[in-house]
């Protein structure tokens, strides 16, 4: 299997984006196509020389930076090492394209380049969530489409049980309707009418979750509008910032908090990797003609790892089979 | 000042309200105004027997569950502690009143026997967030209304300032609007609009503010929708929740855990407190013609007694007047 890397993209870029391709390419046997600025990849690579893994490098011109518009990256920066990286995908040269640098622009361009899977409304971005329950839930649309007819919300539904079907195996995973609370007619008016809708026609549906309630896996599928999906993954970043921010300046107050601070620091660390949801693989945006995940602009090298280990493993599961079969 | 206290509202009543209230009492000098069961609150007062403080009873008869329709609550629970407690109010005869039992109820029966202050279209919830910048800030609509036209959101907007400057002595509060992104153009066709009337209307509007920049004080007041503003408070009790149990079965599963734990614990139960808003006074419905603050269900003496010291400050800064100024 070949994935496309978007080499340029991220805060980190190209450093720990090649790192994470490498080891992904080492690990798992896939081979690791460096889409970029070629001088820039030659050289981080020649730190991994004596290493056996597949790499290519595929050499791009252009750069995008976050002042360029997603809508005009399209027509102006075709030679950016995101939009090459899209289009072999797109033409059959690779399985997958893993990038973390503009979530805007990989949608445009997914969506223009690989297109829609027929059927499909509009595709959605799909995170995992770190569970007290030790899997994932996986919520689903956590920003691609800010405003959404109940239609979109069921499609998302739909295309969120497939994807943890083939990541898990379960059969017919439970999708649950992030809201305020768990009553039928709690909500806006938007989320009142998905309820009906998700209740009328989709099998495995629980009823309503509250955001409490997804951190204890009440659902394996849990589906919003992007525009809320956005503000709850964004919440739940800043409360764990806010939080380890605050018992950090409570436990170097004193002395007492220093001693137990910096025996307690392993296991905060521990806490902080399992809350960080880069660490689950990044987020595919599903219902494109391809595997286009986006990561993190902060991922590191275990982040990109973990990337593409998903684009791997839904690959090898047919994904895009599964969700072409969804409305034929 | 008198404040009227649902006695038997809250799943710690009666007995953590009439401490709360008590203690409020004596350290305030409020006249703390029990309402409820009479034989069950005197039986709780004989605990506070010697000291001085304060206090009245006003026995009802009625007990509103969970299963009880807000709408109906008016019609056939009129002699229940929430609604006579409302209507002492109403009556002049309080000047406030503190709740934790049933949101919708307290937000109906307050609305209708209260009345809206002339201008107000819909009335919204105030919440006080902790921020690492160490003063709240401020959220409005955090649950009132899910459904919120430019013209409610830029009144809440107008309200959450007057609340701050009341609290703060702040003259001219800043305002950002939640929002996933910082550019004006983020966000759902209800937002992008809102936000260009708050733009065009609104002195002191600072723009879009993300999730996490609200614990870093972006702004003193964060104006949305009551259907996001719920999906935030929630996800950041949920988060805080969830964290604070992954850290602890991290912490219990190492001995070098356990003794850090051991530790530490002090530190991780200042900042348990620091997040719990219930310690921020409650959550006051501005915009109706009373000072009515709606606390959690959970709340315990300590926050019935911070909802009383905050009616206490919002009625002797004179916020009635305040609002109601506002369309004058």
């Amino acid at each position: 299997m070949k994935v496309a890397i978007d080499a340029m993209g991220g805060d980190y870029a190209p450093h720990e984006i090649v790192k994470g391709g490498v080891e992904a390419a080492r690990k798992l046997g896939v081979t690791a196509v460096f889409v970029g600025n070629e001088p820039a990849i030659t050289q981080e690579l020649t730190q991994y020389r004596g290493q056996t893994f597949d790499s290519e490098v595929v050499p791009t011109t252009q750069v995008i930076t976050f002042h360029d518009h997603p809508a005009q990256i399209l027509r102006t920066h075709r030679d950016s090492s995101l939009y090459q990286a899209i289009k072999l995908v797109a033409d059959g040269k690779c399985e997958a394209i893993v990038s973390a640098g503009s979530t805007g622009a990989q949608m445009a361009i997914s969506l223009v380049v690989l297109g829609r899977i027929r059927g499909v409304l509009r595709p959605g971005l799909i995170t995992a969530v770190p569970t007290l329950a030790g899997d994932p839930s996986y919520v689903i649309d956590t920003g691609a489409v800010a405003d959404c007819t109940s239609e979109n919300i069921l499609q998302f539904a739909r295309m969120g049980q497939v994807y943890c079907r083939v990541l898990t195996g379960k059969q017919m995973p439970s999708v649950g309707l992030l809201n305020i609370g768990e009553e039928q007619e709690k909500g806006s008016a938007r989320i009142i009418e998905a309820h009906k809708v998700l209740r009328a026609k989709l099998t495995g549906f629980v009823g309503n979750v509250e955001p409490k309630d997804v951190f204890r896996h009440a659902a394996d599928v849990v589906v919003c509008d992007g525009f809320v999906g956005n503000v709850f993954l964004k919440t739940v970043e800043g409360t764990a910032e806010a939080l380890f921010a605050m018992m950090k300046s409570s436990l170097s107050s004193s002395f007492k908090g220093k001693v137990g601070g910096a025996i307690a620091h392993d296991s905060m660390h521990l806490v902080k990797d399992r809350l960080d949801y880069s660490q689950y693989g990044g987020v595919p945006l599903l219902g494109v003609k391809g595997i286009s995940i986006v990561c993190h602009g902060r991922s590191d090298a275990t982040a990109i790892y973990h990337a593409i280990r998903v684009a791997k493993d839904v690959n090898d599961q047919g994904l895009i089979g599964e969700l072409t079969g969804l409305w034929k």
